[in-house]
């Protein structure tokens, strides 16, 4: 799939291609970069690196830093995503080693490289460089609420780590397929080293959170699309605030609700059911028609990588009776998904 | 009237009596800090300082920071809140008159005193100190979501500086004067400069913000009230990421929406309607029901101060009938909040 990728500064700065870092992350949910990495940047990619047999792979080749570094590489990315962005004591051998067979360092987590003294320590004898993409502009303005010209669509989700990037990439593609002006606009770090620009809004402080939604997405000619990346969920009870200030800012006209089919619980957060998507559309036109009145549900985007294709596509047609709206699962395409394109720019 | 403060550590640290600086603030709403502090810290003020006749007034005594050292004062307050924390260049000659006369500084704007080259050069030269309140704890943990023993008040509200401070201590008050355990806990800078303690909810990154109110109310005995002031609003355009992260965090049985009857618009937001007060309620239940599902409202805390006694008692007696629960200003007392208090306790 292609999207449209407005490479510009941020991104022409990071050096690649990349070695894909997953540590010893055992759940495929927290290595979301590295997978997003793979799948919408693939030519940046030249294979991977695990710390145990029982980590996550992306089926990229597994290498050392110095083969990835005969190869080509660049860079290592850390590809891992975990719970309040931490860089643990047992990987920093691993980065450690990449500096010194020539690779810099990009990562997108809270605690920044900069800030490990054995890891800042070695690049700063090696002369490589340590890229924290984390780390939000300067001077973001508290929101005015004022309404932008131009088009907007936002990805909101039941969950964390269910395709909310995946369905936004996909959306902006399907959009400038069909001759549209559309900017995808990325709001975490993957998203940011895959299109290379955009904001991490899980960074931001707290009252400028919708400011900085609204500089993301800035005034636009009146038939250009903004597809922004949603982050977290309404009903998530650690990252709600980052979801409605992204949605408050972001004054969506569509929004486009994410789910994966068969979870039950939310990841990482014991003892919190996920909710029916149906509660998530309601909640976000509650509290998104606050600077938006116009804002409407385009449809569902479903994550049925657990299904067989019968099974998935059985699923989303019941369901899509049900709802009243598409429902799609991007990954599998198909007129389901021109389905749900085409409710979004109705 | 009083409420419990857990004079502890921060407080005891920052030197008083204070002289209030309200800059040339013409909006009072502005100016809750200075007018906090008057009412709840009253024997810790010594005098105010106003830049022009047209700024607002505590009404307590006008004088130049060399008086106010004369006369016992410690530091100057900066009792302003303004939109984006910010620390105009037309105040700092004042800061630095300050410094002079003898007197620390304490600020609770996101722009540091620390930051602005005039003023910390003139510290350091002086020996004074820079006391910058606005800044969260560090290692904040993300929220787990998880139940908390005890028992926890929020109050909500319709808009900014309209109350929820006041309300809060209020209450707060209320529950020892009925030899009930209780806290306050300060969410905001005034609040922390009042209690001495407390996070400032709107410095903090929002990936933590939940995480931040959670460790604002700690488990407690089971019959422990904590009573949380509230941030912002749900419905505020650049506000509710604050608002809503503190709510989830929060986890409150019971909150109290703050109104001003008579205020029709967002303060500082052009163009965004107050909404009825019965939405605030349906949204806070909506969403609070997620980290405490026996959520409810106790009732409504209204700032009649613009209107004569008479007129306040009739419209917040026809409002408890309309919305079917007490309706009270706390600063008038009496028996709506004795009402109001005991509908939150029951």
């Amino acid at each position: 799939m292609n999207a449209p990728f407005s490479a510009s500064a941020g991104m022409s700065m990071l050096p690649h291609p990349y070695l894909l870092f997953l540590g010893d992350t055992e759940q495929a949910g927290f290595a979301k970069t590295a997978f997003g990495l793979r799948d919408w940047a693939a030519d940046k990619c030249v294979g991977e690196l695990r710390l145990t047999d029982a980590t996550v792979s992306t089926g990229l080749t597994a290498m050392s830093p110095a083969e990835a570094r005969s190869r080509g590489a660049r860079a290592m990315v850390i590809g891992v995503a975990n719970q309040g962005g931490v860089i643990p004591p047992a990987w920093r051998a691993s980065l450690v080693e990449a500096l010194e067979a020539g690779l810099d360092l990009i990562a997108g987590m809270h605690m920044r490289l900069a800030d490990l003294p054995e890891v800042a320590a070695a690049a700063k004898r090696l002369g490589r460089r340590l890229h924290d993409v984390r780390v939000p502009p300067a001077n973001i303005p508290v929101a005015s609420g004022r309404k932008r010209s131009g088009k907007r669509l936002l990805t909101v989700g039941t969950d964390c780590a269910l395709g909310k990037k995946y369905t936004a990439l996909a959306l902006a593609g399907a959009f400038a397929e069909r001759g549209i002006d559309v900017d995808f606009r990325a709001t975490g770090q993957t998203g940011i080293m895959i299109s290379g620009g955009g904001i991490p809004m899980d960074a931001v402080v707290s009252d400028f959170e919708a400011g900085a939604a609204e500089i993301l997405s800035p005034d636009a000619a009146p038939d250009h699309w903004d597809v922004i990346e949603g982050q977290g969920s309404l009903i998530h009870p650690a990252y709600a605030a980052v979801s409605l200030g992204l949605l408050h800012g972001s004054q969506p006209d569509v929004f486009v609700v994410c789910h994966e089919p068969g979870r039950t619980h939310m990841l990482g957060t014991a003892g919190y059911r996920l909710l029916p998507v149906q509660e998530i559309v309601d909640l976000t036109i509650a509290l998104g028609r606050r600077t938006n009145p116009s804002i409407r549900c385009g449809g569902f985007s479903f994550n049925t990588s657990a299904l067989d294709a019968d099974a998935a596509e059985d699923l989303m047609a019941r369901e899509s009776e049900r709802l009243g709206l598409p429902v799609a699962d991007p990954v599998r395409g198909g007129p389901a998904f021109d389905a749900l394109v085409a409710s979004c720019l109705a």
